[in-house]
Protein backbone atom coordinates (compact mmCIF):
# COMPACT_ATOMS: atom_id res chain seq x y z
CA UNK A 1 0.00 0.00 0.00
CA UNK A 2 1.22 3.65 -0.96
CA UNK A 3 1.85 5.70 1.38
CA UNK A 4 -0.75 9.34 2.33
CA UNK A 5 0.75 12.58 1.02
CA UNK A 6 0.83 13.58 3.88
CA UNK A 7 3.93 11.21 4.66
CA UNK A 8 6.08 13.03 2.03
CA UNK A 9 4.96 16.59 4.28
CA UNK A 10 6.70 14.33 7.74
CA UNK A 11 9.80 13.80 4.70
CA UNK A 12 10.23 17.32 3.61
CA UNK A 13 10.15 19.02 6.99
CA UNK A 14 12.59 17.00 8.42
CA UNK A 15 14.87 17.43 5.19
CA UNK A 16 13.73 21.64 5.73
CA UNK A 17 15.28 21.40 9.55
CA UNK A 18 18.79 20.52 8.00
CA UNK A 19 19.03 22.14 4.29
CA UNK A 20 17.29 25.87 5.17
CA UNK A 21 18.96 26.83 8.16
CA UNK A 22 22.47 26.43 6.76
CA UNK A 23 20.94 28.02 2.93
CA UNK A 24 22.91 31.62 2.69
CA UNK A 25 24.84 30.38 5.16
CA UNK A 26 27.19 33.19 3.59
CA UNK A 27 25.83 35.82 4.80
CA UNK A 28 27.40 35.26 7.84
CA UNK A 29 30.77 33.45 7.28
CA UNK A 30 33.60 34.90 4.97
CA UNK A 31 34.36 31.98 3.49
CA UNK A 32 32.25 28.64 3.26
CA UNK A 33 35.39 26.33 3.51
CA UNK A 34 37.23 28.08 6.27
CA UNK A 35 38.52 25.18 8.61
CA UNK A 36 36.69 22.53 6.39
CA UNK A 37 33.21 24.04 7.39
CA UNK A 38 30.93 23.47 4.08
CA UNK A 39 26.96 24.00 4.58
CA UNK A 40 25.88 22.09 1.54
CA UNK A 41 27.72 19.31 2.20
CA UNK A 42 26.66 19.58 5.62
CA UNK A 43 23.43 20.60 4.43
CA UNK A 44 23.46 17.27 1.63
CA UNK A 45 24.16 14.75 4.72
CA UNK A 46 22.31 15.63 7.68
CA UNK A 47 19.56 16.13 5.54
CA UNK A 48 19.35 12.51 3.68
CA UNK A 49 20.16 11.24 7.50
CA UNK A 50 17.17 12.96 8.61
CA UNK A 51 15.20 11.75 5.34
CA UNK A 52 16.32 8.21 6.40
CA UNK A 53 15.29 8.02 9.87
CA UNK A 54 11.65 9.10 8.99
CA UNK A 55 11.19 6.43 6.26
CA UNK A 56 12.86 3.90 8.06
CA UNK A 57 10.93 4.66 11.15
CA UNK A 58 7.73 3.79 9.15
CA UNK A 59 8.80 1.12 6.65
CA UNK A 60 11.40 -0.69 8.20
CA UNK A 61 10.94 -3.18 5.14
CA UNK A 62 11.59 -0.90 2.32
CA UNK A 63 14.67 -0.37 0.15
CA UNK A 64 16.53 3.00 -0.02
CA UNK A 65 18.71 4.22 -2.52
CA UNK A 66 20.25 7.88 -1.80
CA UNK A 67 23.12 10.42 -3.17
CA UNK A 68 24.95 10.42 0.33
CA UNK A 69 24.69 7.24 2.30
CA UNK A 70 25.14 3.23 1.21
CA UNK A 71 22.03 2.07 -0.43
CA UNK A 72 19.95 -0.48 1.27
CA UNK A 73 17.54 -3.35 -0.33
CA UNK A 74 17.25 -1.93 -3.62
CA UNK A 75 16.08 -5.89 -4.76
CA UNK A 76 12.41 -5.00 -2.24
CA UNK A 77 9.34 -3.81 -3.71
CA UNK A 78 9.27 -0.60 -2.49
CA UNK A 79 12.32 1.73 -3.21
CA UNK A 80 12.91 5.09 -1.85
CA UNK A 81 14.96 7.23 -3.72
CA UNK A 82 16.33 10.04 -2.19
CA UNK A 83 18.62 13.09 -3.59
CA UNK A 84 18.74 16.17 -0.59
CA UNK A 85 19.85 18.76 -2.28
CA UNK A 86 19.59 18.48 -6.36
CA UNK A 87 20.91 21.79 -7.11
CA UNK A 88 23.80 21.93 -4.76
CA UNK A 89 25.06 25.10 -7.35
CA UNK A 90 22.11 27.00 -7.05
CA UNK A 91 22.06 26.68 -2.87
CA UNK A 92 25.92 27.77 -2.86
CA UNK A 93 25.15 30.61 -5.20
CA UNK A 94 21.78 32.03 -2.71
CA UNK A 95 19.08 30.82 -5.73
CA UNK A 96 16.26 29.03 -4.70
CA UNK A 97 16.12 26.99 -7.55
CA UNK A 98 17.50 23.45 -5.55
CA UNK A 99 14.77 20.94 -4.52
CA UNK A 100 14.88 17.85 -1.65
CA UNK A 101 13.85 15.30 -4.15
CA UNK A 102 11.75 12.28 -3.12
CA UNK A 103 10.90 9.14 -4.81
CA UNK A 104 8.83 5.92 -4.64
CA UNK A 105 9.58 2.96 -6.90
CA UNK A 106 7.56 -0.31 -6.77
CA UNK A 107 9.25 -3.11 -8.93
CA UNK A 108 11.65 -0.49 -10.38
CA UNK A 109 8.79 2.14 -11.37
CA UNK A 110 8.11 5.73 -10.06
CA UNK A 111 4.69 5.87 -8.04
CA UNK A 112 4.91 8.71 -6.17
CA UNK A 113 7.70 11.53 -5.93
CA UNK A 114 7.88 14.74 -4.17
CA UNK A 115 10.45 18.08 -5.18
CA UNK A 116 10.53 20.54 -2.05
CA UNK A 117 11.76 24.27 -2.10
CA UNK A 118 11.64 25.12 1.66
CA UNK A 119 12.70 28.88 1.10
CA UNK A 120 10.11 29.94 -1.72
CA UNK A 121 7.64 27.42 0.80
CA UNK A 122 6.57 25.40 -2.55
CA UNK A 123 5.90 21.52 -2.97
CA UNK A 124 5.07 19.96 -5.40
CA UNK A 125 3.97 16.02 -5.14
CA UNK A 126 3.19 13.35 -7.78
CA UNK A 127 0.63 10.78 -6.99
CA UNK A 128 -1.66 7.73 -7.68
CA UNK A 129 -4.23 10.81 -7.08
CA UNK A 130 -2.87 13.29 -9.58
CA UNK A 131 0.05 16.33 -9.39
CA UNK A 132 -0.29 19.04 -6.83
CA UNK A 133 1.32 22.19 -6.02
CA UNK A 134 1.39 23.28 -2.26
CA UNK A 135 2.08 26.59 -1.07
CA UNK A 136 0.81 28.94 1.67
CA UNK A 137 -1.62 26.05 3.18
CA UNK A 138 -3.27 25.50 -0.68
CA UNK A 139 -2.94 22.74 -2.66
CA UNK A 140 -3.38 22.98 -6.89
CA UNK A 141 -3.84 20.74 -8.90
CA UNK A 142 -1.07 20.95 -12.05
CA UNK A 143 -1.56 19.74 -15.54
CA UNK A 144 1.07 20.01 -18.07
CA UNK A 145 0.52 22.37 -21.27
CA UNK A 146 -0.41 20.96 -24.08
CA UNK A 147 -1.02 21.53 -27.93
CA UNK A 148 2.55 23.20 -28.10
CA UNK A 149 4.73 22.33 -30.85
CA UNK A 150 8.22 22.02 -30.49
CA UNK A 151 8.68 25.28 -32.43
CA UNK A 152 6.96 27.23 -29.82
CA UNK A 153 8.34 25.58 -26.72
CA UNK A 154 10.06 26.65 -23.48
CA UNK A 155 13.22 24.23 -22.83
CA UNK A 156 15.11 24.53 -19.87
CA UNK A 157 18.59 22.37 -19.47
CA UNK A 158 21.27 22.26 -16.37
CA UNK A 159 23.75 23.89 -18.65
CA UNK A 160 25.04 23.35 -22.28
CA UNK A 161 28.14 22.33 -20.77
CA UNK A 162 26.61 18.90 -19.15
CA UNK A 163 26.52 17.37 -22.84
CA UNK A 164 29.35 15.15 -23.63
CA UNK A 165 31.07 15.53 -27.20
CA UNK A 166 29.19 12.62 -28.40
CA UNK A 167 25.39 13.62 -27.30
CA UNK A 168 25.96 17.82 -27.50
CA UNK A 169 25.02 17.91 -31.62
CA UNK A 170 21.91 16.04 -30.65
CA UNK A 171 20.99 18.02 -27.50
CA UNK A 172 21.70 21.38 -29.75
CA UNK A 173 19.66 20.52 -32.44
CA UNK A 174 16.73 20.76 -30.11
CA UNK A 175 18.09 23.65 -28.68
CA UNK A 176 17.56 25.09 -32.22
CA UNK A 177 14.10 23.90 -32.86
CA UNK A 178 12.70 25.52 -29.62
CA UNK A 179 11.83 28.97 -29.44
CA UNK A 180 13.10 29.51 -25.83
CA UNK A 181 16.23 27.53 -24.13
CA UNK A 182 16.87 28.67 -20.30
CA UNK A 183 19.82 27.25 -18.45
CA UNK A 184 20.42 26.86 -14.56
CA UNK A 185 17.12 24.88 -13.24
CA UNK A 186 17.85 21.62 -12.17
CA UNK A 187 15.24 19.86 -10.30
CA UNK A 188 13.28 23.55 -10.63
CA UNK A 189 12.46 22.84 -14.21
CA UNK A 190 10.81 19.41 -14.19
CA UNK A 191 8.58 21.12 -11.78
CA UNK A 192 7.85 23.76 -14.16
CA UNK A 193 6.87 21.37 -16.86
CA UNK A 194 4.39 19.61 -14.73
CA UNK A 195 3.26 23.10 -13.93
CA UNK A 196 2.61 23.93 -17.27
CA UNK A 197 4.58 27.41 -17.48
CA UNK A 198 7.53 25.02 -19.71
CA UNK A 199 7.20 22.85 -22.20
CA UNK A 200 10.56 20.02 -22.34
CA UNK A 201 13.50 19.41 -20.19
CA UNK A 202 16.55 17.92 -21.72
CA UNK A 203 19.42 16.82 -19.78
CA UNK A 204 22.41 14.51 -19.41
CA UNK A 205 24.59 12.37 -16.99
CA UNK A 206 21.66 12.04 -14.52
CA UNK A 207 21.95 9.22 -11.44
CA UNK A 208 18.58 7.86 -9.75
CA UNK A 209 18.36 9.80 -7.47
CA UNK A 210 18.36 12.90 -9.63
CA UNK A 211 15.03 11.50 -11.49
CA UNK A 212 13.22 9.44 -8.61
CA UNK A 213 11.54 12.11 -7.24
CA UNK A 214 10.74 13.95 -10.00
CA UNK A 215 8.69 11.04 -12.50
CA UNK A 216 5.85 11.40 -10.68
CA UNK A 217 5.70 14.70 -10.83
CA UNK A 218 5.68 15.06 -14.26
CA UNK A 219 3.61 11.75 -15.57
CA UNK A 220 0.98 12.24 -13.19
CA UNK A 221 0.77 15.98 -14.22
CA UNK A 222 0.27 14.40 -18.34
CA UNK A 223 3.75 14.55 -18.89
CA UNK A 224 5.91 12.00 -20.59
CA UNK A 225 9.31 11.25 -18.88
CA UNK A 226 11.78 8.74 -20.66
CA UNK A 227 15.43 8.66 -21.70
CA UNK A 228 16.16 9.81 -25.05
CA UNK A 229 16.09 6.14 -26.68
CA UNK A 230 12.54 5.88 -25.11
CA UNK A 231 12.97 3.62 -22.25
CA UNK A 232 11.84 4.52 -18.80
CA UNK A 233 13.83 7.07 -16.89
CA UNK A 234 13.75 4.88 -13.15
CA UNK A 235 17.87 4.38 -13.65
CA UNK A 236 18.55 8.29 -15.02
CA UNK A 237 21.11 8.60 -17.68
CA UNK A 238 19.52 10.92 -20.58
CA UNK A 239 16.50 11.93 -19.66
CA UNK A 240 13.87 14.19 -21.95
CA UNK A 241 10.73 15.43 -19.87
CA UNK A 242 7.75 16.69 -21.65
CA UNK A 243 4.43 18.20 -21.43
CA UNK A 244 2.69 16.18 -24.00
CA UNK A 245 3.36 12.65 -25.98
CA UNK A 246 3.42 14.62 -29.41
CA UNK A 247 6.06 16.95 -27.99
CA UNK A 248 7.89 14.13 -26.64
CA UNK A 249 7.88 12.14 -29.81
CA UNK A 250 9.32 15.26 -31.90
CA UNK A 251 11.67 15.83 -29.61
CA UNK A 252 13.08 11.88 -29.79
CA UNK A 253 13.32 12.34 -33.18
CA UNK A 254 15.55 14.94 -32.96
CA UNK A 255 17.67 13.82 -30.31
CA UNK A 256 17.94 10.49 -32.25
CA UNK A 257 18.09 11.97 -35.84
CA UNK A 258 21.47 10.44 -37.40
CA UNK A 259 24.33 13.15 -37.30
CA UNK B 1 16.81 65.25 -0.35
CA UNK B 2 16.79 61.54 -1.09
CA UNK B 3 13.33 59.73 -0.10
CA UNK B 4 13.14 57.35 2.77
CA UNK B 5 13.46 53.74 2.43
CA UNK B 6 9.84 53.29 3.01
CA UNK B 7 8.84 54.93 -0.26
CA UNK B 8 10.81 52.05 -1.92
CA UNK B 9 8.47 49.91 -0.07
CA UNK B 10 5.18 51.89 -1.49
CA UNK B 11 6.88 51.27 -5.03
CA UNK B 12 7.51 47.59 -4.86
CA UNK B 13 3.72 46.59 -3.33
CA UNK B 14 2.09 49.03 -6.10
CA UNK B 15 4.43 46.80 -9.27
CA UNK B 16 3.45 43.52 -7.58
CA UNK B 17 -0.09 44.33 -7.47
CA UNK B 18 0.42 44.19 -11.09
CA UNK B 19 2.66 41.73 -11.65
CA UNK B 20 1.77 39.22 -8.64
CA UNK B 21 -1.15 37.95 -10.35
CA UNK B 22 -0.11 37.92 -13.55
CA UNK B 23 2.99 35.51 -12.22
CA UNK B 24 2.36 31.63 -13.17
CA UNK B 25 -0.96 32.63 -15.23
CA UNK B 26 -0.33 29.50 -17.55
CA UNK B 27 -1.50 27.44 -14.72
CA UNK B 28 -5.09 28.51 -15.87
CA UNK B 29 -4.87 29.38 -19.52
CA UNK B 30 -3.81 26.53 -21.85
CA UNK B 31 -2.29 29.17 -24.14
CA UNK B 32 -1.26 32.43 -23.17
CA UNK B 33 -1.10 34.37 -25.96
CA UNK B 34 -4.61 33.34 -27.12
CA UNK B 35 -6.57 36.20 -28.15
CA UNK B 36 -3.23 37.83 -28.12
CA UNK B 37 -3.42 38.18 -24.29
CA UNK B 38 0.05 37.94 -23.00
CA UNK B 39 0.42 38.12 -19.36
CA UNK B 40 3.63 38.94 -19.46
CA UNK B 41 3.30 41.95 -21.60
CA UNK B 42 0.47 42.91 -19.11
CA UNK B 43 2.50 42.96 -16.47
CA UNK B 44 5.24 45.06 -17.65
CA UNK B 45 2.90 47.81 -18.83
CA UNK B 46 0.71 48.13 -15.78
CA UNK B 47 3.42 47.37 -13.05
CA UNK B 48 5.48 50.71 -14.70
CA UNK B 49 2.20 52.42 -14.90
CA UNK B 50 1.64 52.06 -11.60
CA UNK B 51 5.12 53.14 -10.51
CA UNK B 52 5.49 56.13 -12.54
CA UNK B 53 1.75 57.22 -10.39
CA UNK B 54 3.62 56.81 -7.55
CA UNK B 55 6.94 58.57 -8.20
CA UNK B 56 5.23 61.20 -10.20
CA UNK B 57 2.32 62.14 -7.24
CA UNK B 58 4.89 62.60 -4.77
CA UNK B 59 8.12 63.76 -6.88
CA UNK B 60 6.54 65.68 -9.81
CA UNK B 61 9.68 67.19 -10.66
CA UNK B 62 11.87 64.44 -11.08
CA UNK B 63 12.39 62.61 -14.28
CA UNK B 64 11.89 59.14 -15.22
CA UNK B 65 13.71 56.81 -17.52
CA UNK B 66 11.51 53.59 -17.94
CA UNK B 67 11.32 50.48 -20.28
CA UNK B 68 7.94 50.54 -21.54
CA UNK B 69 6.76 54.02 -21.48
CA UNK B 70 8.33 57.73 -22.92
CA UNK B 71 11.21 58.85 -21.13
CA UNK B 72 10.43 62.13 -19.42
CA UNK B 73 13.02 65.12 -18.45
CA UNK B 74 16.51 63.17 -18.60
CA UNK B 75 18.45 66.28 -18.20
CA UNK B 76 16.62 67.10 -14.62
CA UNK B 77 18.73 66.55 -10.67
CA UNK B 78 16.79 63.36 -10.25
CA UNK B 79 15.61 60.63 -12.37
CA UNK B 80 14.00 57.55 -11.74
CA UNK B 81 14.94 54.74 -13.82
CA UNK B 82 12.61 51.49 -14.10
CA UNK B 83 12.42 48.00 -15.16
CA UNK B 84 9.02 46.77 -14.20
CA UNK B 85 10.04 43.00 -14.96
CA UNK B 86 13.29 42.37 -15.59
CA UNK B 87 14.01 38.79 -16.26
CA UNK B 88 11.10 38.55 -18.12
CA UNK B 89 11.96 35.26 -19.98
CA UNK B 90 12.20 33.36 -16.04
CA UNK B 91 8.76 34.86 -15.98
CA UNK B 92 7.08 33.40 -18.64
CA UNK B 93 8.91 30.33 -16.92
CA UNK B 94 7.38 30.26 -14.02
CA UNK B 95 11.05 31.15 -12.42
CA UNK B 96 10.97 33.07 -9.46
CA UNK B 97 14.14 34.80 -10.54
CA UNK B 98 12.52 37.84 -12.17
CA UNK B 99 12.94 41.59 -10.18
CA UNK B 100 11.19 45.03 -10.25
CA UNK B 101 13.76 46.91 -10.64
CA UNK B 102 13.52 51.05 -9.38
CA UNK B 103 16.91 53.23 -9.09
CA UNK B 104 17.21 56.94 -8.57
CA UNK B 105 19.95 58.84 -10.16
CA UNK B 106 20.95 62.13 -9.14
CA UNK B 107 22.86 64.05 -11.81
CA UNK B 108 23.60 60.85 -13.97
CA UNK B 109 24.86 58.77 -10.54
CA UNK B 110 22.88 56.07 -9.21
CA UNK B 111 22.09 56.89 -5.48
CA UNK B 112 19.43 54.66 -4.73
CA UNK B 113 18.08 51.34 -5.72
CA UNK B 114 16.01 48.24 -4.84
CA UNK B 115 15.17 44.60 -6.51
CA UNK B 116 11.94 43.57 -5.94
CA UNK B 117 10.92 40.12 -5.55
CA UNK B 118 7.48 39.48 -4.43
CA UNK B 119 6.74 36.00 -4.98
CA UNK B 120 9.99 34.94 -2.57
CA UNK B 121 8.93 38.16 -0.09
CA UNK B 122 12.64 39.64 -0.76
CA UNK B 123 13.60 43.42 -0.88
CA UNK B 124 16.49 44.20 -1.79
CA UNK B 125 17.54 48.02 -1.19
CA UNK B 126 20.93 50.16 -1.51
CA UNK B 127 20.84 53.33 -0.39
CA UNK B 128 23.66 55.99 1.51
CA UNK B 129 22.57 54.07 4.85
CA UNK B 130 24.00 50.63 3.68
CA UNK B 131 22.42 47.78 1.32
CA UNK B 132 19.71 45.86 3.06
CA UNK B 133 17.62 42.64 2.23
CA UNK B 134 14.17 42.47 3.67
CA UNK B 135 11.69 39.14 4.46
CA UNK B 136 8.96 38.35 6.28
CA UNK B 137 9.71 42.02 7.82
CA UNK B 138 13.37 41.59 8.88
CA UNK B 139 15.74 43.55 7.75
CA UNK B 140 19.45 42.01 7.27
CA UNK B 141 22.52 44.39 6.66
CA UNK B 142 23.95 43.06 3.13
CA UNK B 143 27.72 42.85 2.62
CA UNK B 144 29.52 41.53 -0.66
CA UNK B 145 32.15 38.65 0.00
CA UNK B 146 35.77 39.74 0.15
CA UNK B 147 39.32 38.10 -0.33
CA UNK B 148 38.04 35.59 -3.17
CA UNK B 149 40.39 35.29 -5.93
CA UNK B 150 39.12 34.89 -9.43
CA UNK B 151 40.39 30.75 -9.50
CA UNK B 152 37.67 30.51 -7.01
CA UNK B 153 35.15 33.03 -7.59
CA UNK B 154 31.68 31.99 -8.98
CA UNK B 155 30.28 33.93 -11.83
CA UNK B 156 26.79 34.05 -13.10
CA UNK B 157 25.32 35.49 -16.51
CA UNK B 158 22.27 35.43 -18.26
CA UNK B 159 23.28 33.31 -20.65
CA UNK B 160 26.91 32.52 -22.64
CA UNK B 161 24.46 33.45 -26.14
CA UNK B 162 23.84 37.08 -24.82
CA UNK B 163 27.31 38.42 -26.09
CA UNK B 164 28.46 39.25 -29.95
CA UNK B 165 30.86 37.61 -31.46
CA UNK B 166 33.59 40.14 -30.99
CA UNK B 167 32.97 40.57 -26.36
CA UNK B 168 32.44 36.69 -26.54
CA UNK B 169 36.16 35.53 -26.07
CA UNK B 170 36.92 38.15 -23.68
CA UNK B 171 33.65 36.80 -21.89
CA UNK B 172 34.74 33.49 -22.06
CA UNK B 173 38.30 34.12 -20.57
CA UNK B 174 36.85 35.26 -17.82
CA UNK B 175 34.72 32.29 -17.70
CA UNK B 176 37.04 29.72 -17.91
CA UNK B 177 39.09 31.53 -14.61
CA UNK B 178 36.82 31.30 -12.35
CA UNK B 179 35.62 27.98 -10.20
CA UNK B 180 31.84 28.14 -10.78
CA UNK B 181 29.81 29.50 -14.04
CA UNK B 182 26.13 29.72 -13.97
CA UNK B 183 23.92 30.86 -15.91
CA UNK B 184 19.87 32.60 -15.95
CA UNK B 185 19.62 34.83 -13.31
CA UNK B 186 19.21 38.28 -14.35
CA UNK B 187 18.80 40.91 -11.89
CA UNK B 188 18.69 38.05 -9.22
CA UNK B 189 22.24 37.44 -9.84
CA UNK B 190 23.42 41.42 -8.77
CA UNK B 191 20.94 40.74 -5.55
CA UNK B 192 23.43 38.15 -4.72
CA UNK B 193 26.66 39.67 -5.31
CA UNK B 194 25.97 42.21 -2.70
CA UNK B 195 24.36 39.65 -0.47
CA UNK B 196 27.60 37.85 -0.60
CA UNK B 197 26.57 34.46 -1.81
CA UNK B 198 28.41 34.89 -5.35
CA UNK B 199 31.26 37.04 -7.05
CA UNK B 200 30.68 38.54 -9.88
CA UNK B 201 28.50 38.58 -12.62
CA UNK B 202 29.25 39.79 -15.97
CA UNK B 203 26.61 40.67 -19.22
CA UNK B 204 26.88 43.23 -22.09
CA UNK B 205 24.06 44.46 -23.98
CA UNK B 206 22.49 46.05 -21.30
CA UNK B 207 19.84 48.96 -20.97
CA UNK B 208 20.05 51.95 -18.12
CA UNK B 209 16.63 50.38 -17.03
CA UNK B 210 18.42 46.83 -16.66
CA UNK B 211 21.41 48.21 -14.46
CA UNK B 212 19.90 51.25 -13.06
CA UNK B 213 18.09 49.66 -9.76
CA UNK B 214 20.82 47.59 -9.21
CA UNK B 215 23.77 49.45 -9.26
CA UNK B 216 22.35 51.03 -5.57
CA UNK B 217 22.43 47.63 -4.04
CA UNK B 218 26.43 46.24 -5.30
CA UNK B 219 28.25 49.24 -4.19
CA UNK B 220 26.43 49.78 -1.13
CA UNK B 221 27.17 45.96 0.03
CA UNK B 222 30.60 47.20 -0.87
CA UNK B 223 31.28 45.57 -4.53
CA UNK B 224 32.38 47.15 -7.54
CA UNK B 225 29.99 47.72 -10.89
CA UNK B 226 31.24 49.30 -13.82
CA UNK B 227 31.39 49.08 -17.66
CA UNK B 228 33.91 46.26 -19.02
CA UNK B 229 35.91 49.65 -19.88
CA UNK B 230 35.99 50.60 -16.44
CA UNK B 231 33.75 53.62 -17.07
CA UNK B 232 30.00 54.50 -14.81
CA UNK B 233 27.67 51.65 -15.86
CA UNK B 234 24.63 54.02 -15.27
CA UNK B 235 24.00 53.78 -19.13
CA UNK B 236 23.73 50.36 -19.06
CA UNK B 237 26.38 48.44 -21.95
CA UNK B 238 28.83 45.47 -21.20
CA UNK B 239 28.29 45.71 -17.75
CA UNK B 240 30.57 43.57 -14.67
CA UNK B 241 29.78 43.55 -10.76
CA UNK B 242 32.24 41.96 -7.94
CA UNK B 243 32.47 41.75 -4.64
CA UNK B 244 35.81 43.13 -3.99
CA UNK B 245 37.55 45.84 -6.04
CA UNK B 246 40.40 43.04 -6.22
CA UNK B 247 38.42 41.08 -7.98
CA UNK B 248 36.45 43.68 -10.27
CA UNK B 249 40.28 44.64 -11.33
CA UNK B 250 41.32 41.11 -12.26
CA UNK B 251 38.34 40.31 -14.14
CA UNK B 252 38.62 43.40 -16.20
CA UNK B 253 42.29 42.97 -17.08
CA UNK B 254 41.28 39.45 -18.55
CA UNK B 255 38.41 40.84 -20.33
CA UNK B 256 40.59 43.99 -21.57
CA UNK B 257 43.92 41.65 -22.79
CA UNK B 258 44.48 41.81 -26.12
CA UNK B 259 43.43 38.65 -28.26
Amino acid sequence: MLPEIAFFDTIAEAAATQTLPRFRMAVTVDNKHVGGFDPVTEADREAEKAIRQVITERYPDHGILGEEQDDIGLDRDYVWVIDPIDGTRAFISGLPVWGTLVGLYHKGRAVMGMMDQPFTGERFIGSPDGAFVWRNGKSTRMQTRKGVPLSQATMMTTSPAIFPADLEPAYKRVEDAVQLARYGCDCYAYAMVAAGHIDLVVESGLKAYDVGGLISLVEQAGGVMTTWSGDRPEHGGSIVASGSPELHQAALELLNRAG
